[in-house]
């Protein structure tokens, strides 16, 4: 049901391209995985997700936990068929958003306690408990519950944090045995720490059936230590399987992380600042907003053949993001999510031809210009 | 380049159903027509509009003078490619809008001074500007410059404001010469007062070249109040051309409205109740919000053939809306558009049938059920 294949390594990087079948499709890997946390990427149709370019979406166990509740979600036949989605889903664990979303939260060997965002309503999230609710939802791929911690936290703790994370992989990889069409990613945690990320993957690594992830970057240290973190990790994924960077899409990291054998990635990035009015482009961000655009009647970008580039203006953008017209957020979504495709598309492009490094460094020299 | 034929009349009725030709396309009358205040019909892309059935979509000359600007439209090359819908565009007068969003107005003869309810800035519209607005703007039909007065305006205001708007009209059908592609709908005023509207009638339709609106109503009055005032003016229009009732666009008042020999409607409704989550059905509306349809996997109205009913449950849009989710107000947009142009062709039906007052007695007795 679940298979990866690597069709080509980049000899200048050691990057790959893979293919990885699910039982709702193929995904090329390197892959961007646009966020639809409350099952629907914010303002977007599926098919204009889908005709932007994207193969899979992630959407977030802890939300559709809270609402509509996964028990009407499995009523309605599932995830899939009640956002009328038919490509594949990853869901998260809710492990991140307990953590970051929730107050009153309190943390034991069983699991998590926590106040409802939406209405301080107190709920219990364990490994078992996540992995019934993804089970309920149907996703594709199912994180396992683990326990992340925040940039600054000490060694000690951090490798408490990752011990537990490993108890529960235990718990969570037990929990999902027998679920159909759904496979389950273990989750490497051990924050800053080489040795502990180091030892994270090795006792990792033999729950990983097609997919392991990297939980716990991105979540406020400086980019160079991630870089360093995943340079230190590489010897130590499963050569034969997708790895998925968790929370991480801008398109530098995006660069970076493939050069460093990653896979897969999420973020809400590109949709969220689509909505204030950003939009991504080839050499760095673009505030529509800026006067400079009022009467530049050229497409966002020249060479993009995105929905809104084909038929919309930059002064057309600008006018709804002033005006705080809906469409425009929707607009510069979609740009913003085809521009990552566009990337990745790139990304492979360079893979194809061993040339990763290099591509890179032109990359970052031109993005950062702005 | 205007045209108007009638190619049927409904014998129990008089009501009418029309090919009315414009620069940019044909369209069959009775006609219902979204708006598009800001050039954009809110959350929609022009496609959606367009698949859901709309032929002419309407857009505010306050609005867009505002922002982003009559001249940065003008220099788009017009509001139809600014905001990439190529099928007809009416454009109001912005005097409604004028008495009824700006504060600190003042009118004289030449016409309203009033505060930017953006930034309080302050700005001048006479007729002679307004026609100059839509003019820059490309809209296919243009509204004259009136003075609107509210539902409790005496006599005396609304003879005045009748006489005014008669005056404005002569300068903007002046101000309105040898624009090509365009033409001018006069409005006929008189408040709630019979022998004015009549007066108001008889004096305006001189200057009707292919169309008349009837302005100034469903501000306030009680619904009978405005039909009879409709069947009080019936005599008066000319024939061979369509008349528009401004702001009208909920059901029932549709359906009264062509019983009474009216042929083209707007609303903002269906869009802005739709952002509140309320679902427009044949059998009235539906607040999708209800605890009821939190597990309702049927699609909003079991015949409905819009985007929302053949691909969505009520539970979806229910979940969405509960969330503020961008894409439940979208998706109800999509369905309430629809909605009314399959009520509108259900009396075109019943129109070709000569049967539209029994039509009309059954959709009401129907509608009001709920």
């Amino acid at each position: 049901m679940f298979s990866y294949e690597v069709v080509k390594v980049c000899k200048q990087s050691g990057a790959r391209i893979g293919r990885f079948t699910t039982p709702h499709g193929v995904i090329e890997t390197p892959v961007f995985m646009p966020v639809g946390t409350m099952a629907t990427v914010k303002s977007l149709s599926p098919e204009e997700v889908s005709e932007a370019g994207s193969s899979i979406i992630l959407s977030n166990t802890y939300h559709l936990y809270l609402r509509p509740g996964h028990e009407t979600v499995r009523k309605a036949g599932g995830l899939h068929k009640f956002m009328n989605w038919s490509k594949p889903i990853l869901t998260d664990s809710g492990g991140f958003q307990v953590f970051s979303l929730s107050t009153l939260r309190k943390i034991t060997e069983e699991g998590c306690e926590f106040n409802s965002f939406i209405d301080g309503s107190k709920h219990f999230i364990s490994p078992e408990k996540s992995i019934e609710i993804q089970r309920a939802l149907g996703s594709d791929i199912m994180m396992a519950f683990d326990e992340c911690t925040a940039a600054n936290t000490s060694y000690e703790k951090s490798a408490l944090a990752m011990e537990r994370t490993l108890r529960w992989l235990e718990r969570s990889a037990k929990a999902a045995e027998g679920a159909e069409n759904q496979i389950l990613f273990p989750i490497i945690q051990g924050n800053m720490y080489k040795d502990l990320r180091i030892e994270s993957a090795k006792r990792t690594a033999p729950f990983a059936k097609c997919g392991i992830a990297i939980g716990g970057l991105s979540v406020g240290e400086p980019k160079d230590v991630m870089y360093d973190m995943l340079e230190n990790l590489r010897p130590y994924y499963p050569s034969d399987m997708p790895r998925y960077l968790m929370g991480v899409g801008s398109a530098d990291c995006i660069v970076e992380g493939v050069a460093r054998g990653i896979d897969m990635f999420d973020c809400v990035l590109p949709t969220r600042i689509a909505r204030n009015g950003t939009a991504m482009t080839m050499h760095g961000d673009l505030t529509i907003r800026n006067a400079a655009y009022k009467e530049d009647f050229a497409p966002i970008e020249e060479d993009c053949d995105c929905y809104l580039c084909r038929n919309y203006s930059r002064a057309y953008v600008r006018h709804l993001i002033n005006c705080d017209e809906i469409f425009g957020g929707r607009l510069l979504s979609i740009h913003n999510i085809r521009f990552l495709h566009r990337l990745v598309a790139k990304i492979k492009q360079a893979i194809w031809e061993d040339r990763l490094l290099d591509f890179r460094d032109e990359f970052i020299a031109a993005y950062r210009v702005k």
